[in-house]
């Protein structure tokens, strides 16, 4: 009786989800410490300190019905003023309050934006591999997905592909750097010719294209990686962004669009933004949440552990035979599968209890995913595990 | 460039919403205390003091990464178990976390279950006068809303009119009660007719007819009205609840739906849930208030303060001329329009500084709701104005 689409999605359902599932499964089984679950982007490293103290103090002086009350939809002016504020100081820029609208999270921000620009079958496009949920967020809308096909081993997308994909009916183009699942980190180059291409296409077909940028991994870079601000090289970009990876707060759904007042129609979008946060049921992000990433902007948590991971992992499964591209930044390792297809690859690795995601979840076959967001001693104790898999596949 | 959806809801916007907005205009120019907006479902009194104590104390005794981290997308088991056992005491039934879905407030969990149901061009049934929101929530999933007359003076709706308008597309039924706008409470004979009702339609259809019960208000009651517990009644009952009155926390975005195992496709409705809860954005509902609501079962916010002012007002109004609907639970007055054209009424309203919304946003043209969840001060300061009103309309 449920819906046909939903019926469809449970049979395909979340591969990454359904090894979360399978994980704690597993260690029911063999003991927690006996299985080396590296299937979910769950942040590992513990919330700076600030935050328990934060929420203890806004607790304490703010009123209780300022604080758990209705505010308008798109969040309290003085958080959306504090990060366009915090935004102006890194980047030059001058929002203020108006280009910012707070959201449950990355996932509400997009799920925001693209109710609010999407007509059924208007177009957007994704670079593969990438976040399967894009595929979810965009059907919501009944919009078309759009894959540009992965470009390996760099995974730098294909512009040219790109420019050959947009159409008049193209409304949106996600970009999603520090990238899931790969970890590479497009530069300023990469944007200044996606700028350009995306500018073409608008003249092209006199419409906007606007570039949706994803960005909960914006603070986790390595060897002094900078993060491109995607706005500065086109105007009718959109950032989403999530404080779940920053502040290790991915289940408090706290996040923000920003919305430059250079975008075509920006008046309509914030407005549309606004009904939108209502009308999909979110009506607002969570109100203590709020004050508190206003009151802790700026804080990030150590996130010394994931460069460790990061740092052993690309050591250790090089010398075992493994090929993956050394990520630039997020927490996770893209692995080429050592046989075509990555789902028997990701079974072989379950087999010896590790658990990792097929590239197929993210439009990438052959390839699978590692999320190195776990503790350095599990990565420590995951290596012998590795080495029987490298085994397995004869790899040197 | 918005979508043509939204650009259609931008006209429209909520009503509701306009006037909490000119509200807080009104309050600029003439100061907070001589406007008296009665406009929005905001709760006026404080959540109970274990709210902040409890906030401190969770942060305090549970390890961060829990507190803060992912978890299956329905919620934390043990939240979900707790409300299970809470309900079983209270109804004396035999629920487990299995049949609870915390979600993003009562109009996260309304997308949620919508989305897990609804094929395009699927009826979904309201009472009118309704809360307007029930038909963005259908149209998000293309559904068709088919609206029931209203049926004044009692309100209480019209189960020969519903008998008529069911069809083998019908999918659910919306009912709230406590009712919002009007405060009239359902009593058992009304719950008893309504499954009589839907189950002959459900033979005659050979379908599954899902009645949902949206409960914001269920602890809001007057003069020991009971709240009916509907799955009592009908075993495709799902029930919607909301901790946004009950504790006063509307801006913190939890609640969660209740789908008792007898219901049609049980399994199938509950995996779709946890489905729709992640791919709609929501992922899951923010976890410290999972937590939170898990240790303040059974607290409630002090409701006295909106009894008072519910009769404060129906005595004061009734002098005045004003005829209405005697609320029996939620915080609201419906007030029969002096004039045929509620907007009107409105409108001289404001005039007088007192915001109030036409009951046409509720789908109930010649009435008009007036939100008493303000302080018994703010309620006594607007007499005069009430009285300016009737005396402009010519009213005894």
């Amino acid at each position: 009786m449920i819906s046909n689409k939903m019926h469809q999605m449970l049979k395909g359902s979340s591969t990454i989800r359904e090894m979360f599932e399978e994980g704690k499964k597993l260690a029911t089984i063999y003991g927690k410490d006996n299985v080396y679950d590296f299937s979910l982007g769950n942040p590992s490293v513990n919330p700076p300190t600030c935050i328990g103290d934060q929420i203890c103090e806004i607790v304490s002086d703010t009123p209780a019905m300022e604080l758990h009350g209705y505010m308008n939809n798109s969040g309290y002016e003085s958080t959306r003023q504090a990060i366009a504020d915090f935004i102006n100081k890194e980047q030059n820029t001058h929002y203020d309050y108006t280009n910012v609208v707070m959201t449950v999270g990355a996932a509400g921000g997009l799920n925001v934006i693209l109710k609010t620009l999407l007509n059924p079958m208007d177009e957007v496009v994704v670079f593969a591999p990438y976040f399967g949920e894009y595929r979810n967020y965009v059907h919501n809308f009944d919009g078309i997905l759009v894959e540009i096909s992965p470009n390996a081993p760099t995974f730098v997308p294909n512009l040219e592909e790109l420019a050959s994909k947009l159409t008049a009916r193209t409304k949106a183009v996600i970009v999603n750097s520090p990238n899931n699942p790969t970890g590479v980190v497009y530069n300023k180059d990469f944007f200044e010719q996606l700028a350009s291409v995306l500018t073409q296409a608008q003249q092209k077909f006199g419409t906007s294209i606007y570039l949706i940028s994803d960005e909960p991994y914006r603070e986790i870079v390595y060897d002094d990686s900078q993060v491109a601000f995607v706005p500065s090289f086109y105007s009718n970009s959109i950032v989403g962004y999530s404080y779940s990876k920053s502040l290790s707060l991915p289940g408090e759904r706290i996040g923000y669009l920003l919305i430059p007042s250079e975008c075509d129609d920006f008046e309509e979008i914030v407005a549309a933004c606004n009904v939108a946060n209502r009308i999909l049921g979110f009506v607002n992000a969570p109100s203590l949440q709020q004050k508190l990433v206003e009151r802790t902007l700026g804080s990030y948590c150590d996130l010394s552990e994931y460069a460790h991971n990061r740092q052993i992992l690309t050591t250790e499964l090089a010398k075992m035979g493994f090929e993956f591209v050394y990520p630039q930044g997020a927490f996770y390792l893209f692995i080429k599968s050592p046989v075509a297809d990555d789902k028997e690859f990701c079974k072989v690795a379950k087999e010896h209890r590790v658990l990792i995601v097929p590239g197929s979840s993210f439009g990438c076959g052959g390839w699978a995913r590692l999320a190195y967001c776990v503790s350095s001693e599990k990565v420590e104790k995951a290596l012998p595990a590795f080495a029987e898999i490298a085994q397995h596949f004869g790899l040197r």
